[in-house]
């Protein structure tokens, strides 16, 4: 019995990946191992990370001046990895406030340089990104950073920044990569931890420009100097090999996927925004459910929304239970409930939410 | 089909182990998600994490004055934290060298702070542990730190060096922790890869004294910052949810291990004890085999081998494929064979190497 699962990460993965999962686990394909006691080194296990690879740059049309690395720690680390990495010789780092995570983004990267934050939505209660005009970047930072989709507090950007001339745009996608089309190339870098859209908690994608490579700050972990990860194919430290399987088979589900004429991320990015679009509207409907973000920055991956009274909190995610829609329990830094309905959410999922939306609101407004 | 998997890492599993992790990979006991899915804060993850810990306390003894900490990075990430966590305001640390990871630990480390190599086996060609007595510590050093078995070069201690007062003692026991017992409070630090005897790769296992928290220094990630990770229970950053389920499960199954009367750490330090003397026998019993390691030295989990003609290495190899012993090609910087015998491994799969090493000789010799 499967619930329709709702956390915001770790968080729910295709059915069909795991059935594929549970069926190799002791025999992968002949070989009379499981993938998680293949050698990294061995011919079966290159293999697999190197479709994986493959996979995702074609999902994601990555151009072949980018690196794809597999790395660990998620997107915490990079929050320092990142300044270790991309300084390269510079002292400045501008960085985009809008919520919780810009926010810890940001703390980390005060440790390695000299941190301005350009623009912030805190005075909005971080309810809107604020709007480009009122930014104040630096052409002689190493990086502009943004976060693309803010996990906790909701919102997400639909448009790609521009930022100064020579500076590169650096964007944490753990919570919205592969749910709609990007245009890498207007990015220097793009992080995201897998534990969202990609796969187990563990693994942690990284695709860099080239151009970016080769000047890391002297006290950079080895492990987690980019350079050395791209010139060893993610080899350099031993990858998290199952959790690189695991992506490996969410890419191809995630390749198979068709809506209409649509395929891949793109037929994803139709399906997303259906499901955002009802659950927002099911919201919407009525004055008893209260949301915060504004309507062009609120994130299709991640709804965060309020009941009119807390008390009836326990009472809300009780009856969700009893109908199988489980992790809708706000982040504890905000309170009410958030519904993370990630690729792997089906309609039928959301679906069944919304009924549920009308039905709780009926019986208490 | 299952194979004799001798692989030095990421390697073998117990069979039950995976057998159940595919039963429950769907649904865990009735949660209707998998390990995969659940978010790190939910009861059930908890419950999972805690146990995981719990079990590894009791199997190793570890006092309640040690955190155990699980993190991401495997060994080499940690040759760069421990001393940016554990310099504490010291410019020195002293390092044995006894092989590969050693080198390798040192060579990061003096990245960090004037390193020490007190004394080195690279004259004797990694043959032999350097005796205590020709070691030149330092009393002011940050902490002393040896690799408790070198899984290239086959060497293990079978001692605990003592080193001077206030300097603790730090151990990379990545390819020996669990495998036999160990007296935690001679240790200040223990780390260890889980790809060998714990479990999937992409999970570090740290055992740190408290007294050695707090002093990070002011460039280290804040997601390796060990005080941070201790007072989050290891739930600073996500961590990888699935590898420490799995990695409680090798925990139960190792408590389950019985030898006589003896049981847990102790039934495997036994079996892994009559394992390597079954090896170690088999390869002494005719000149054909060459093994380089002294025998009070000899890693009871790595056991390098040679064949007299290296043109017969691929010959070996096809007909142990044949016998489904699989995972015996030496590290490409030595060359030859390597068998690596971890706590999954079982006494029927060193008895069909052991058959398999007199017939090959025979036939070749």
């Amino acid at each position: 019995m499967r619930v329709h699962n709702f956390s915001a990460g770790p968080a729910a993965l295709p059915g069909e990946v795991l059935e594929q999962a549970a069926r190799e686990m002791l025999d992968w394909r002949g070989s009379g191992v499981s993938v998680m006691e293949m050698s990294h080194r061995s011919a079966e296990f290159g293999s697999i990370a190197q479709k994986a690879e493959a996979d995702l740059r074609s999902l994601l049309s990555v151009p072949s001046e980018y690196r794809i690395l597999f790395m660990q720690g998620g997107a915490l680390a990079e929050n320092a990895i990142v300044p270790l990495n991309l300084l390269r010789g510079r002292v400045q780092a501008d960085y985009v406030n809008t919520g919780s995570w810009s926010t810890k983004s940001i703390r980390e990267a005060a440790r390695y340089c000299d941190v301005r934050e350009v623009a912030s939505g805190a005075d909005s209660g971080f309810t809107r990104i604020p709007p480009i005009e009122q930014w104040q970047m630096r052409p002689e930072a190493a990086y502009l950073h943004i976060c693309a989709n803010e996990t906790i507090d909701g919102l997400e950007y639909s448009w790609v920044p521009e930022p100064p001339r020579d500076v590169p745009l650096v964007a944490d996608m753990s919570s919205n990569i592969l749910s709609r089309r990007i245009d890498v190339a207007r990015f220097g870098l793009i992080y995201a931890g897998a534990q969202k859209n990609i796969g187990p908690a563990g693994l942690t994608i990284v695709i860099v420009h080239d151009d970016l490579l080769g000047a890391a700050h002297a006290l950079c972990p080895s492990a987690f100097n980019y350079q050395l990860v791209a010139q060893n194919q993610s080899m350099y430290n031993t990858p998290p090999t199952y959790a690189i399987y695991i992506a490996g088979l969410v890419f191809e589900w995630i390749s198979r996927q068709r809506e209409g004429a649509l395929s891949g991320v793109a037929a994803l990015e139709a399906r997303n925004l259906r499901k955002a679009h009802l659950l927002y509207g099911a919201l919407d409907a009525t004055p008893f459910y209260r949301t915060r973000v504004v309507a062009a920055d609120r994130s299709r991956m991640n709804v965060p929304f309020f009941l009119p009274d807390a008390a009836l909190d326990a009472r809300f995610l009780e009856g969700a239970r009893e109908r199988q829609l489980v992790g809708l329990k706000g982040h504890k830094t905000v309170g009410g409930m958030r519904a993370s309905i990630y690729n792997a959410m089906p309609l039928a999922g959301v679906e069944a939410l919304t009924a549920y939306l009308a039905e709780f609101a009926r019986l208490h407004a």
